[in-house]
Parts: structure tokens; C-alpha cells; sequence
């Protein structure tokens, strides 16, 4: 071997001193940017700038060589500074505002030990961890067993539910495809998530192949008709398989009423989903659960962490009451380079095949670490709370003239908000009525006085409109 | 309202400064356990346990009542102790060991920001940033135009590759579903990584409709026998839709040979997909690129920097020539919740609707910041390195005896090395051959003493078989 490439096998390509002290640096930075100055209300929620101007201030470009650390540091400030403070109080936007620090120092901690949930050896804590976490889960929406994982997301979640709904129903889909079965047919409401829709697309199943059922005036699908439409689906030769429900739709937060839909899933013998995603926090609290009346009767329920309970994206996970290892026998593919069998420990803990992925990234130890530090109790506090915000908002938006005429400028006050950066919430069209603005309030963070501030500045930013 | 609730109203549930005191102790204990002693050769790989007594000490179970911060700080540090060292440089077991602190600062960074991937409103720095670091990327494959999106790991990547190239086919399939179609047909190598089946089965396009084509003995695609499995499966009248090549197969590390199977797929009018989620990173290197040769000819491309990079899970890429938007108009749903039109910036930069998934992890600012900190010449030094390493490993097991013999005994010589906790590595059969060792030495942590380690260390344990 040459000279050049021995002395190469001497030096480690990595300074452990300078990069740990690089990380400490970037943790204050974090700390002062994000977390005190990103959550403190004198301060702006975004720092709005053209793409244009951004791109060059913030000098995306990758080079041949490598910056000194100074530099690099100016970086993390600069990437904190120009991001949305999605943890500010006033960030009304989307369903993940707000932060929880213990939630947060179980990200840092999966981040550093960085593995991988395909087996026991490399992951120990975390296969056990995940395991608990759902079963935890499951409890609360009324199942001693069942079976489950954590997915990138709900929507994922929704896809595996529809994936393991066709395969219970038509197992030969796994070797044969589509082609051997005949024409499926999914029932939800149009108030559901788009991805019950794009699920459909990606299995190879088809937008036409989705079956909107009506719904009443806030949001909730009518078991009557979809009854109908399912009887009608299967008058035009197609075999209704699947009803996707909702708890806590997207825009209205409507709640499907579970009892009644069970009801008509029992007679058809349909795989009855729920979408809990945003809703599915609920069961934590006793004077709400009631909503979702009827879950355990569901087949499988999709409930999303990293929305209501903020506990830091991503946190999805998706509950089975199936105890026939119907996950497994549906995604596994038997890779004998991860899933040997002449273990010296119970391969049964080896959860990797139960997904279609092949690298999942550790969800759990932050929901975990949460639920550890504030209980159960806690996270009932803040259900409750988000449902006293919501209720207060109503009645102080009652109480002032002129929003109801909100609507058509709608896109003229988002505009000035982001402009001046003091608060962001989205808005968007219901059905075919004008926009409105989506105020989501579930955040710990929040009180009285930012409801109140909600307020006053939609009245400030359109005054003139 | 009543006394109780509006007293909820004015107190949030969250103390800042509580919660950044615990933060800051828990990142001490990170730096610590999972950095300093994780990283430092003296100390163990793993810390083996057996299920039940791992259960036992970690009390895992979630309970009504939370916990104070002690025992709080506790159990971080416990998930620590107990969590295999991923970074310790004998941890040679599977293909994302290491640690790379600029790639780590970005995701501390990236989890405080905790925003997602939808529209340039939330992330307007990390919508700007993938759309440089893909271009970045695309740059390596030769591409100077072109598409992406990250995706939550190479299997999903390849999944996308796989859907894309069906739906550029055969539009309808959207709407209609596999019902519309022929039957379809798709190539790979049995050493392709087994997301290629799962992808299948997912898509409902069926396992037995992924077609092995046979390998040389370097577990390289025979690109004549692929031609003949192409004409073969067209006249038993399926129709042949897409090529999925290995970049760096799994077990093997063999690089299919790309300008052959690109000449097929063009005869053929076949998408050819590239999986180089494990060998992708050689374009990164002058002197080993050549083994990607006629990558740019591919349709597709999925790489994955957490894998050799050491970027951290998950980071994977996937690549597109395509200039047609055609990502956008197989996977979107146009929810109007979240991608209204009448926004006051230009709604292109809306990525979100590329996905099938809804809420998106930011998986770019890892990747961006380690490639700002070195360079493209320190990501080339790293993989040049690996190839180093791995040459020196192959010429130092000739010389020593007994090496061959190992096989039969490997399964005793994991247990042994697991419960000692001092070094870890995959075992796996070949074909129908006997179990073998799989080293992965990509990590740029490592140096020759910890090639020589390896290799003392299997003699060792396995010296009285
Ligand atoms: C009801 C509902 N279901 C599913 C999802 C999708 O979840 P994710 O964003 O994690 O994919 C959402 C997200 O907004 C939702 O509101
Ligand atoms: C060649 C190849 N492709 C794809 C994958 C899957 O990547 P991921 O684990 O990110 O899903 C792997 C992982 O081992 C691989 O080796």
C-alpha cells in the first residue's frame, strides 16, 4: 500500500473537540433564537422576505471547500432568525404550534444516539419504548391488545390502514397486485384529510374509487348516507372494503359519529378507520373523549402526537386492534441481511418487517419523555384548556361586529400579518363559501391575553378594509 | 364562563424557565454519555440486557401523574446507557454509524424550528435550502435541471420512483386505479435492496410482478439477461414499465452496470430508476465516480446521505430529470387548506403538494450545514477514505488464517461480541451460501487501529470454535 494512503488510515476525518465545541456554540444559539426570543411575545413570529432577497442573504449555495467555524455559527443564527417561530404564541397557523421542552430534550437525545427501529440489537430501548408508547395508546382508546406502529406522519398512517384493510379483505394483492381483485371502493366524508385521497392514488387504487358521504352542517358524516352509498357502490359491481371516518376533521374539527358508523361497518363487514390525526387527543380527557364514542369498535385509528399535544414533528402513530400480526404478514418482505432467525434472542422483537420502510427514525422517546414528565393528568390539561380557548375565542368573536365580514379580505390581512411578522393564522375557503381564518389555540403556551390579542390585531391589520 | 375556567385561560402549562433548565441538563448529559463516552474506544458499544430485565430497569410503563426533573434527567440519562453507541467506532454494524457535529447541530437546530416542509410560508429557509441542496445533488449526477424531494428514507424514495414512473405511463392510473392498466412489469437484481418488493406489493402492482434478472458473481446486474427477462415478460403479455439498478447493493456493494442497462431501457422505452441510496455518495469522489457511470441517463435517482455521509436518519433523496412537474401532478391533492392560490407569493414554491405526505420532516439543513462545514473536497476525502479502509480489510483477512472458516460459527461469535458489548457487526448468508460478516467502515471516525481491532477482536471471540 502507498505512503499516502497509509497515513490516510491514521487521522480520523473528525476532531471530536472542535466538533463539540462547534455543538455547544450552535445550543446557545438555539436556546437565545428559537426558544427565548422565538417564544417571547415582543418579539416577531417570522421575519418576512422575498425569496429573492432570502436566497441571497442567507447564501444557499454548496462549494468545494469548507467554511471556518465563525462562519458557520453565523449560519445556525441566520437560519433561527429568518425560520417562523412556530413555538411563539401568536403562531396560530397550523395544527404543530407551541413547545415542550421535555418532548424537545427527547428529539436532542434521539438526534444524538441516532439509530434505527428494525430490531432489538440495535435499537433495545427504543423497540421496548415504542411497544409501551403504543400500548399506552391503545389503552386509551379501549383496547387490552392490538398491534401498531409509528409512521412519518398521518398520512402515512391513513395509507397503512387502507394498505392493511385491502389485504385482510384480498391477501393475494401482496403477490398478484391489483389486477386480481375486483374494483374497491372507499367511503368518507369531503371534510376528511386529502391524504385518504392520495393514499388511494398511491396504493393503485383511484381517486374515482373514492366515495364522498354527505355531511351535516358542522362537518360530521351521516350514517344514512353512507349506508346508501354503500349499497350503491355495490349495485355499480364495486366491493366496498374500507370507511375512513374522522375525529377532529382538518378545517371545522368535526368528530364522525364513530357508534353509528361502527353500526353500518358491522353490517357490510367494512374495515372501519379512524382518522383521529388531529382530534385523537381527546381520550386524554374525561369531559371530551365522549367525541370520539365508538373507537373501540374501529379496526384502526391514526392518531398524531405532533399536532394537539406538540410534541415535535414527527409523531404519528397508527393503533391495530388486529392480534393476528396482520402488519407483518402484510409489509414484511423476510430481508435476511436485518431479520436472521438464529437469534440468541426472541426475534419477535425484531419490528422492522412490520413497515414498509427500511430505516424509521425513533418517534417515540420524545412522546415518551413527555408523558413521563407531565402524566396523563397533564395532558388532559391541555386538551381542556385548547377546548376553553376555542370556546372563549367563539364568544369574543360573537361579541365584535365585523368579523363575519372577514372573509373576502382575508388574503389582504395575511398578507400585512406576515409582512409585519406579529402573528400568523391560515385561512382558507369551506366548501363553496368565501375564506375564513383557521385559528388553532391547542398550543401550552397559550392564554387569555393572546386569545385577546388574536383578536385586536385581525381588527387592527383590516380596519381599513 | 365559570371562576375555574377563566382562571385556565390566564396561565399557560408551560414554565420557560423550568423547561430550559432542562433542556440545558439533559443536553450535559448528551454531550456526556452519547458524545464523549459513546464515542471513546475504552468504553463499550452496547450495554446488552436482556428484554425483560431492559423493561425492568428502564420502568417504562406511562402513568397518570408526572414526575419531577431529577428523576426526570434519570431517565435520559438511563435511555442513553442502555441505547447501542451508533457513533463508537467499533460499531461497524450497519450502514449509518459515526457522527458528523455540524450534521448534528443542524438537526438540534432543525427540531427547535420544528416546522414542516408544506409551503414557503412555514419554511420559507427550508424550502429555499432543498431546493438547493437537490440541485446540489443533481449537480453530482450531471444533471444541470431537473426535480426532488426528500423523503422519510431510500425505501420511500424508491416507492416514489416506482409510482412516478407508472403514473408518467399511464396517467389514468390516478383516478382509475390498477384496474385501467395492463399488467406491468418490473426489473431489478435479487440483490437489489428489498424496498423494491415492498414497493411493489404497496403499490398493488404485486410481488410476482418483480422480475429477478440475474448477477455476476460481484452480484452485478447481467444486462443481456435483463433484455431477455424484458422480451420474455412482454410476450406473456405483461408490459414492462421500469428498471430498478443497485448503486451500492446492500449486502454486496456491487454497482450495476448503468450504461449497459440505460442502452435497454431506451431500446425498451423502460424507466430506469437508480437505488444508490447506499453508493450514491461515490459521485462525490473523482477517482470512484466511474462506478456510477451512465447515472445520468437514468430517470430517477434515490440517495441517501444518511447512509455513508453520516448526515444522520433521515436524509434520503430522491432525484428526478424530469422537467414537467411531473412529481406535483402524480402525488397532489390541491387541498385548499393549505394551497390557496391567491396567495401574495409565488405559489411554486408551495412544495408541499409533491408529496404523498402531509406534514414533511425538514431533512435538508443536516445535509446543508455538514456540506457548508467541509465541502465537497471533505465529503470526497470521507468516502475515498471508506474505500481505503475497506481495501485495507480485504488484504489484511487474506493474510490471516482462518477468516474463511468463520461462517459457520458467526451466529456464536455475534452473541459473544453483543454481550460483551464490545464491538458490533452484522453477520448475513449469501445466496445459499453460509453466513459472512458485513463491516461497514465509512464512518469518519475511523482510522487503521480500528480496521486491526476488527479483526483481532473476530479472532478472539470466535478462537475456541
Ligand atoms: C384530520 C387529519 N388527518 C391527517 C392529517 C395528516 O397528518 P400528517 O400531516 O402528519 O401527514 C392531518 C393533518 O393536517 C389531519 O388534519
Ligand atoms: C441499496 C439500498 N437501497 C435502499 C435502502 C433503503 O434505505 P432506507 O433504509 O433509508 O429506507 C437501503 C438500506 O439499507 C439500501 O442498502
Amino acid at each position: 500500500m502507498e505512503q499516502a494512503s497509509l497515513r490516510d488510515l491514521n487521522e480520523p476525518l473528525i476532531d471530536h473537540a472542535e466538533g463539540q465545541f462547534f455543538l455547544n456554540e450552535a445550543f446557545k444559539i438555539i436556546m437565545e433564537e428559537v426558544l427565548s426570543n422565538g417564544t417571547d411575545i415582543k418579539q416577531k413570529v417570522c421575519e418576512w422576505k422575498e425569496p429573492e432577497e432570502l436566497a441571497l442573504l442567507l447564501d444557499l449555495g454548496v462549494r468545494e471547500t469548507g467554511e471556518p467555524r465563525d462562519k458557520l455559527l453565523q449560519r445556525v443564527r441566520d437560519v433561527a432568525k429568518y425560520s417562523i417561530k412556530t413555538s411563539h404564541p401568536h403562531f396560530f397557523n397550523q395544527q404543530y404550534g407551541g413547545v415542550d421542552y421535555h418532548s424537545l430534550a427527547g428529539r436532542f437525545l434521539t438526534e444524538a444516539l441516532n439509530t434505527n427501529l428494525f430490531t432489538y440489537e440495535v435499537a433495545p430501548v427504543f423497540v421496548l419504548m415504542e411497544n409501551e408508547v403504543l400500548r399506552g395508546l391503545r389503552q386509551l382508546v379501549g383496547w387490552t391488545e392490538g398491534d401498531g406502529i409509528f409512521c412519518p406522519g398521518g398520512s402515512t398512517s391513513n395509507m397503512y390502514a387502507m394498505n392493511l384493510a385491502r389485504y385482510q379483505r384480498f391477501p393475494q394483492v401482496k403477490s398478484q397486485g391489483v389486477w386480481a381483485l375486483p374494483r374497491l371502493s372507499i367511503f368518507t366524508s369531503p371534510e376528511s384529510h386529502y391524504s385518504v385521497k392520495k393514499s388511494a392514488a398511491f396504493l393503485g387504487i383511484g381517486l374515482d374509487n373514492v366515495i364522498f358521504v354527505k355531511v351535516d352542517d358542522r362537518g360530521r358524516m351521516i350514517p344514512e348516507d353512507l349506508d346508501e352509498k354503500i349499497e350503491l357502490s355495490k349495485s355499480q359491481d364495486a366491493v366496498p372494503f374500507l370507511v375512513s371516518c374522522t375525529s377532529g376533521t382538518t378545517v371545522q374539527g368535526g368528530f364522525d359519529p364513530l357508534e353509528h358508523i361502527a353500526d353500518i361497518c358491522d353490517k357490510h363487514k367494512l374495515w372501519m378507520h379512524v382518522d383521529a390525526c388531529w382530534g385523537g387527543s381527546v381520550l386524554f380527557s374525561k369531559k371530551h373523549r365522549h367525541l370520539m364514542k365508538g373507537v373501540d369498535r374501529a379496526n384502526s385509528v391514526a392518531w398524531n402526537p405532533h399536532k394537539m399535544l406538540v410534541a415535535g414533528l414527527q409523531c404519528s402513530a397508527l393503533l391495530l386492534k388486529d392480534t393476528t400480526n396482520l402488519l407483518k404478514q402484510c409489509h414484511s418482505a423476510n430481508a435476511t441481511y436485518l431479520f436472521q432467525q438464529d437469534k440468541f434472542y426472541d426475534v419477535n422483537l425484531d419490528i422492522g418487517d412490520k413497515s414498509v420502510q427500511c430505516s424509521r427514525k425513533v418517534d417515540c422517546l420524545k412522546l415518551w419523555l413527555m408523558w413521563k414528565a407531565v402524566g396523563s393528568t397533564g395532558l388532559e390539561e391541555r386538551v381542556d384548556k385548547a377546548f376553553i380557548h376555542a370556546r372563549y375565542l367563539v364568544e369574543q368573536m360573537k361579541k365584535r361586529e365585523g368579523f363575519q365580514l372577514l372573509s373576502m379580505v382575508a388574503p389582504v390581512i395575511k398578507e400585512r400579518m406576515m409582512k409585519q411578522g406579529t402573528m400568523m393564522v391560515g385561512y382558507q375557503p369551506l366548501g363553496n363559501k368565501v375564506n375564513f381564518f383557521r385559528v388553532t389555540v391547542f398550543s401550552p403556551l397559550l392564554s387569555q391575553k393572546d386569545m385577546d390579542f388574536f383578536l385586536d390585531e385581525i381588527e387592527r391589520l383590516g380596519k381599513d378594509l
